[in-house]
């Protein structure tokens, strides 16, 4: 039984991964589809080895070439068994719907559409019947763990701390936008590694395993764990707690998420080794050095179009902080004004895209404003 | 839906822990029969508390004023639920194979059954339909993190290493009983703990393993982690592992073995905090310093009679050491005496109880030649 991928955001860092993958075993997987943003030199090589029947990309004279299709009917195709969604940002919203709608199995490397969309995506999820597989190491690990479980009375997301885990609070406002791109565990995306520096993307994964494990805040806990060899963890009310591990590389959870419950041997996927780890260290967040973690918590106890919000204002800001624009320690203060200036409304598609769209304009207003 | 629980070895240290996990959940469990040795006042005790029907002692003035049964006849009791088996060393075989034989569900905490007549226990529990529920909490933790997986290709059973893993191997001649019994991270039983002194548990465990999860010798690991915390481990072809973790207390594992697949809050079992964790620690272990851990990887390995040899030979070295008629040292002396000298039969349980008396023989013997 091969199955049919539709991979969106081939030519991203996860999309690429996924790539990988599906090559070393060409004989489950066909590339049904790929859609990709302006990298259409390495869009054609992808496409060249893996010959997909259906083409995107944000290049109209590149598509003439090919047979074209828009993201959200990729998203639908009727021969598709897995649709990869490995868009970045707001961008992977609308697509995500559509696979939802369609009852695709979603292997979902985008935070943005739990996040900021939780309550109806789920719904639509629930109703269609579309299951979720979630790339991120983080719920990919706690969906292992709870396999064949009971429920669980807590989730653990473990954070390795970025490279400014053991910098002072003072030290934060010189940081560089090179010395932030360089994480000291993962190699991944520069928005995922900014946000992993300032611990957004933490925030960010909270609000996604309340929403994908229907967990409530108080029950997620974050901590530190610099090895990123623990990926996350699972408490039941007997105390007992599930880790699930490995080397810190993505190949593992989009494996996972293309072949479960099935687990191959992989040239690529390397063993832990229990004679060289040493030692695995865990403490509790600094939530004064990291003010990211906090606002991206207490948008997604708000609810609403907070979530939106928050990414929104994290994309732009970490946009103008690698642009050399703002200061490390702007970021989050972009984010709590907008925050701050914002009204809730319902979650609903429109509101989060009219959230999206007032976000960004009052992002860089502010960022204007900042000395 | 009352289990009735027929608690062989009631007054150990297993057998009392198995009572107070039972007094926190008196509405789910009956005591339909005690089994203890010489220890009759907790046991009166334990009677006036749960008033079972059944009644055990090696007492045989105590056993006239109750209900008595002998212990096989308890572990086929057609009322019994489940048996909890937590005789220590050789006396659990019979009544262990009594129960399978009856196709009971078994919460094994007796090593000796499967580590010295593993294949045919496991064949005779698959033909009745018995179903074994580990209590070692290495076991136990194994079999939680196989929960709704595939098959692993590795097991991984963490030692806590002991009161001496940080001695010098010259230092190991001196130690004393006082010493050896004072265990860094578990409260157990003065058997037990010396056996976790001298690795020896941890090579009965790999045996263990070896016939509860049907994996091969090279498949099985053993890694020190002095914290006790993670209690053992899984690995997939995938590159994924799975660990199971509370704090070190038997409470947790017994539960498990008697609620699975429920999981319930109990006072008694605490919650981990990561705050206050800090460092769990890794290694492998030194089989210069330790021999007893390769003697009973290659017993295990050698199968037959053998691991009834190492079992009998560790009791009466253990006793001999326990008493000040040898040194620590020598109990891996005598058991490599006594390994060497037998010649291997077939593993029945006729074979297996006359190994253990030839054993306990030699044991002695070589014990007297000992300076």
């Amino acid at each position: 039984m091969v199955k049919n991928l539709v991979i969106l955001g081939s030519t991203g860092s996860i999309g690429r991964q996924t790539l990988d993958v599906i090559r070393r075993f060409k004989e489950e997987f066909k590339v049904l589809a790929l859609a990709a943003g302006s990298n259409t030199a390495l869009l054609q090589e992808q496409i060249e080895e893996f010959k997909p029947q259906y083409i995107f990309s944000v290049n109209e004279d590149f598509n003439k070439k090919y047979n074209f299709l828009d993201i959200e009917n990729m998203a639908t195709l009727k021969e598709a068994d897995i649709v990869v969604m490995a868009l970045s940002g707001s961008t992977g919203l609308k697509p995500s719907f559509a696979a939802a709608s369609a009852g695709k199995q979603i292997a979902l490397a985008n935070k943005e559409t739990v996040v900021t969309a939780g309550y109806p995506f789920l719904k639509l999820c629930k109703e269609t019947g579309a299951k979720i597989a979630p790339i991120d190491s983080e719920h990919s690990a706690i969906w292992q763990c709870l396999n064949g479980e009971v429920l669980p009375q807590k989730l653990i997301l473990t954070a390795s701390g970025g490279p400014f885990r053991d910098i002072s609070t003072e030290d934060m406002y010189k940081v560089t936008a090179r010395q932030a791109l360089k994480h000291p565990s993962w190699n991944m995306g520069p928005k995922v590694t900014i946000d992993s520096a300032t611990l957004m993307n933490k925030g960010l994964e909270v609000i996604e395993a309340h929403h994908l494990f229907n967990m409530p805040f108080a029950q997620i806990e974050v901590v530190i764990h610099p090895q990123s060899i623990v990926h996350s963890m699972v408490e039941w009310p007997d105390g007992v707690v599930k880790a699930q591990m490995s080397l810190p590389s993505m190949h593992h959870p989009i494996q996972y998420a293309l072949m479960q419950p099935v687990r191959r041997q992989n040239p690529d996927l390397q063993f832990l080794n229990w004679g060289q780890i040493g030692s695995l260290d865990f403490n509790t967040p600094d939530y004064n050095k990291f003010p990211c973690l906090s606002l991206a918590i207490e948008a997604g106890k708000q609810g609403g179009t907070y979530p939106s919000v928050l990414c929104a204002a994290d994309e732009e800001a970490v946009n103008l902080f690698l642009n050399g624009c703002i200061k490390f320690t702007d970021i989050a203060v972009i984010i709590k004004q907008c925050l701050d200036k914002h009204q809730k409304q319902e979650q609903t598609l429109e509101n989060i895209l009219a959230a999206d769209q007032w976000t960004r304009i009052q992002a860089q207003d502010i960022a204007k404003n900042l000395k």
